[in-house]
């Protein structure tokens, strides 16, 4: 398979816009009377999560490149829930996205090697193999060291995959460890530079690497001191919307074509019918409120980010 | 339910040793033949990473006090895998064994939740509850900072249950970041104090928290150190028999009591029946060349760790 930056490059170009569409179930926020059409317990949230996901995706799949599934909320549900994951990056892949696992997943060589195979490559079934998640990318934590951290590299080079490592999160937090100043630069600056090495071998005819970063979006200076650290190294931008970040934000976070950073929103656009305006205007259409709203940010990064490059005249207007 | 430290202390005193015994199946690994009992395709090695599992808990059962499983392996075969590694917690859980799950989860705070909940705790369905996994423990990473753990502390202190974060890990560049020296101090040791803290206002009849600590085994001085700067802090060792540390090396993990640590070993013991001598002995009878690893490591504790004044007069010499 080709490499993924390279992948992630075409796809992004293809819809004109950056947009990555975090898909983070929760049975409080689907839209109203879903739940209703499943049985009860487990099985039936999850059955309902599936069909939230088909259902955005319905949407997203011709407006946008890439989809993030959290996968914190399908394990929030058992095997049934992690089913229901399952079956929905099937339907997003099917659908022509890319498809990105945000599980931050770490441990040692071995079983880094594991976490490797299983989502973004194979694993031994009989005299064969077989690609049990087939995902695109997978996020990553680094806390490791770079043993823990080759096996995703070895693997995402050997399938065309890629991986993101978190260097500077979005949360409150983020500064009680990453921003400690060690041996003359701050911690997240260490896993950065760290980050730009160890994927240095790999980049595709993009000029980045299949190892990418996560950088949130509600630091904003850090942003574009990380975007000038770290050259080869793709952003994946979390936090814009719900959490504070705006569009202005995250323009720091784009190369000067309008590439190399991917920006997430997940509540802010599954969760669009949510939005009183958005409820107002498009009652129990709820696929029509997420269109709305993914067409809202596709028009505010094309306007007031660089990413507005990225769009050929023929798109122009279209949001 | 009771606190989570001192149902360990009463799992463990009740067996008399702190062996934690983990599981992580691979194909290549199980038992001669075990697969050929399974039909082909991803279900069918996860049947017998599930035949597996129990096979390994009627033996431990009655000589450990706890279980750990390592979720890549079983994510590793899909959803498949995942059912497998559910039906095999139950098994642990209704042979008496304690149920650490090894994911090292991490994410910021609204997502950390779904993960406490999922693992420790309750998530919603229909008009109640349901506890979807009821793990006793689940291991975490801490780069996200004080917002990305507590939830896990916070449902924990609500369910009776335990979390242990990563502080120094048993890889060989575990140092890469680790090690770096912050504001006087390696950073390591920033988490472990934090850790300390996040954890001191759940402490309970032992004295120990519902957060304990991750050190492995291969750099003995640091878990002398770190047993000294985190009163009242469970660690999980791993890093004991196949990733080179000995008793000896985990010696200083023990409290004067011979309490306040586990000892993690993995291949070890569930895949014992690879070791010459013990194929050679038990032949086909992998089941006993599991419980001859078990006794021996019980026993190596015993004779070579404070974890021996664990022993009732009554259970010397049974290994």
């Amino acid at each position: 398979m080709r490499h993924f930056a390279d992948r992630l490059k075409e796809h992004v170009e293809r819809r004109g816009n950056p947009v990555l569409v975090g898909i983070d179930p929760r049975p409080a926020n689907l839209p109203p009377g879903l739940l209703g059409h499943f049985p009860a317990g487990r099985a039936g949230v999850a059955g309902a999560f599936e069909a939230f996901g088909r259902g955005v995706i319905d949407v997203v799949a011709s407006l946008t490149p890439a989809v993030k599934f959290q996968t914190a909320f399908y394990e929030a549900y058992g095997p049934e829930g992690v089913a229901a994951l399952h079956a929905s990056a099937r339907v997003a892949r099917e659908r022509g996205m890319l498809v990105l696992m945000d599980g931050k997943r770490n441990d040692i060589g071995s079983t880094a090697e594991a976490y490797a195979r299983a989502y973004l490559g194979r694993v031994p079934v009989g005299a064969g193999e077989e690609c049990p998640w087939d995902a695109d990318a997978l996020t990553i934590n680094a806390y490791l060291g770079g043993d823990g951290i080759a096996p995703f590299v070895d693997v995402a080079a050997r399938e065309g995959k890629g991986a993101f490592a978190l260097v500077r999160t979005s949360n409150a937090s983020a500064g009680d460890f990453q921003d400690l100043i060690c041996e003359g630069k701050a911690l997240y600056r260490h896993v950065a530079d760290r980050v730009v090495g160890w994927g240095a071998p790999h980049r595709g005819e993009s000029g980045y690497s299949l190892l990418g970063a996560v950088v949130g979006a509600t630091y904003p200076g850090q942003l574009a001191e990380l975007r000038a650290a770290m050259p080869g190294v793709l952003l994946l931008v979390p936090g814009f919307g719900a959490q504070g970040g705006t569009a202005r934000d995250v323009a720091p976070a784009f190369d000067a074509e309008g590439f190399g950073a991917i920006i997430n929103n997940s509540r802010g656009l599954t969760f669009a019918y949510e939005r009183p305006d958005l409820r107002d205007r498009h009652g129990h259409d709820w696929q029509a409120a997420i269109e709305q709203a993914t067409r809202e940010m596709i028009a505010d990064l094309a306007e007031n980010t660089p990413a507005g490059k990225l769009r050929k005249p023929d798109q122009a207007g279209t949001a």
